[in-house]
């Protein structure tokens, strides 16, 4: 968005400011089609826009932005960036700037944002736990230490917001998953479950919100947790899926994004292995694998759900693999640019976007003819965050 | 929005208009909140917002709204409003006015952009065709005569985007589905399926766009396209569900719209029945019927797929009723107000937004606790369209 700074003298309505005053002149533009880029090692986010593929500003002095993720406001204006250092920053994509920025942690891993807009929460790797704040301000409301079952606190992964308004999460260490219903302070409620398994290295709701399920990196299988019943405990999955017989090194974590049905599946990067598991969310078993050519890191469902990317950990991060949804076979191995480190496609799916970090831009492919639209600038580019995800629940 | 006029004497940026020119001055907001309710009597729009309820203003002048409907652009400023008198209208939402705004057919019956935003196609009844116009400035691109094998023009109802950039449509009298691809003008290819069922009414894809349903008025019973194999042919479905045998007047069209899986399954208002017919959408059976008090027009599902609203027809249209999908029940019936015409949930379901035409207002409930949020002013209000629409595929 152009942004015109002009010096007005006259003023026909009385809610405007003293005459003489600089007032701040925008141009009306939509939030619907912004895409917000990371630059990690700027700290920085370049905000862009879908319809005509164009940068449209940037926003600079974010901190430490390795790992770094961030939920919209439901108006799509305001994105809160969960930064790698604790930091914890309300940034206006329309007048790119930002409005409030707090340190809140020593180190922390993304958060998320309450079904109704109004809470903000955090997951903390150190002091382990999590904190709520307001939206609006960023004023702190309460915090919930990862205290688990065993007296020490954890660290918190897989933070993402229910349907009803709460939170999930899971601890690392204490190997728990926690329900948070009703964050406003005074009703909050949390619901334990210790012993779910090893090491729970990431967690994500199903797109209705219903399922929360948890990787386990310490076991060979996952949790879930089915939110509509969290009185029936928690469930083991995919038990024995392979996780621990095979001793590959692991060299980037896979994570649990971006999972979507094509027809009854979900989609799920294997940890350690060359494949993607294909699970009934029926019965919650395994239908198939897809074998890849490395370590799957993500796994991204086209919005038609006909078919998924998948971007590997080094030294395979500058190949990805389209899947055929409905044959489970992969369709075709690409090589679009250097260290691809995040997919995101623009939300009815005739856009998909790349960050391949390497290359310094971020690539606008479109996704059936695997067409090249645009290719962006950036400065070393990792996460890309449509502001459609304030629309969805868990994003 | 607030909307400020000034006059400007100085400007430090040389975009800015010729010193002394009167500039409107927009507070930036974001478009992702909108809601737009259809004043259908006074022919206006009340662009409204979901973050704190509020009306934001009032457009005027869209001739006649009777059944209008709207589908919006990527960034979410625009909407393209459908008259049932031919009328299609770009408004701009931040702006608050009519942009551009053609009569382009005599009776129309809604309409549809393309995946990609570029395309807007109107489904008109007279004369019986779709045309298609260039979303930018609503200039003509081109028309498809609704001509059926029997060499009569008819109805066209039931259009829809589909996920690779084209649109899906049914010609009523001549009983026909057709999919245009490529609708840019010069590629653009028609496949026509003739015969599929007397009268097709209404026709709406799955969420995912990859299969196009359209009920049949003269029949009993729906037909099915896959859109991933058109190859294979229209399929019939439901087949004796019970349209043909009841005797029931029809005092309003039910529409297929809002249908949504919980799980596997769709659900459908039955035309001219007591019922909501629930089907497996991997199989396309029937898998229950829901008894309801009324002839549903509306079923709309919560957000999470736990509970679905139903609407109804005249006498009953004071009520509507909460389904609980997971035990396919009826769990509460309320009378929210009078003659309740349309529902539209925010799209993480946190509100849910229902037309009370005979209160003059629009109401705003908390869908879980059924409180009551809101209630805004508005004219004989009918439809609901959040911008949030402006994401999905067929809407």
């Amino acid at each position: 968005m152009r942004r015109r700074a002009l010096l007005a003298a006259g003023f026909a309505a009385s809610a405007a400011p003293a005459a003489g005053a600089a007032v701040p002149c925008f141009e009306p533009r939509g939030t619907g089609d912004l895409m917000v880029i990371v630059e990690r090692a700027r700290g920085a986010l370049v905000v862009a826009e879908s319809t005509h593929c164009t940068v449209v500003g940037r926003i600079e002095g974010l901190g430490d932005l390795s790992h770094a993720s961030m939920v919209f406001s439901r108006d799509g204006r305001f994105a809160f960036v969960f930064g790698r250092d604790g930091g914890l920053s309300k940034v206006d994509l329309l007048e790119q700037r930002i409005v409030a920025r707090i340190v809140q942690a020593g180190n922390a891993i993304g958060g998320a944002i309450s079904n109704d807009g109004r809470i903000i929460a955090v997951a903390n790797y150190d002091p382990g736990g999590v904190r709520l704040f307001d939206a609006n301000s960023l004023s702190p409301l309460f915090e919930v230490p990862a205290i688990g079952a065993d007296g020490t606190r954890s660290k918190v992964v897989g933070l993402v917001d229910t349907a009803d308004g709460g939170f999930a999460f899971s601890l690392y260490e204490a190997g728990e998953i926690w329900l948070l219903e009703r964050p406003d302070g005074t009703r909050a409620q949390l619901t334990k479950f210790a012993g779910v398994g090893s090491l729970p290295y990431d967690g994500n709701v199903t797109p209705d919100g219903r399922f929360y399920l948890a990787g386990l990196f310490g076991e060979d299988g996952l949790v879930l947790v089915d939110l509509w019943h969290p009185e029936a405990g928690p469930r083991r999955i995919l038990d024995g899926y392979g996780r621990g017989q095979v001793p590959l090194p692991v060299y980037k974590m896979p994570h649990l994004e971006g999972w979507a049905a094509a027809g009854a599946n979900l989609f799920l990067p294997a940890v350690g292995r060359h494949e993607v598991l294909v699970v009934d969310r029926k019965h919650w078993q395994e239908v198939a694998r897809i074998p890849l050519l490395g370590q799957p890191v993500f796994v991204v469902v086209r919005p038609d759900g006909r078919e998924a990317w998948v971007s590997f950990a080094p030294p395979h991060n500058g190949t990805v693999q389209v899947l055929d949804l409905e044959h489970l076979t992969v369709a075709e191995t690409l090589a679009p640019g250097r260290a691809i480190l995040h997919l995101e496609f623009a939300p009815r799916g005739d856009q998909l976007w790349l960050s391949a970090r390497d290359d310094d831009r971020v690539l606008v492919i479109e996704p059936r003819s695997r067409r090249l639209l645009a290719a962006l600038p950036a400065d070393k580019p990792s996460g890309i965050f449509s502001t459609a995800r304030a629309h969805r629940i868990g994003s």
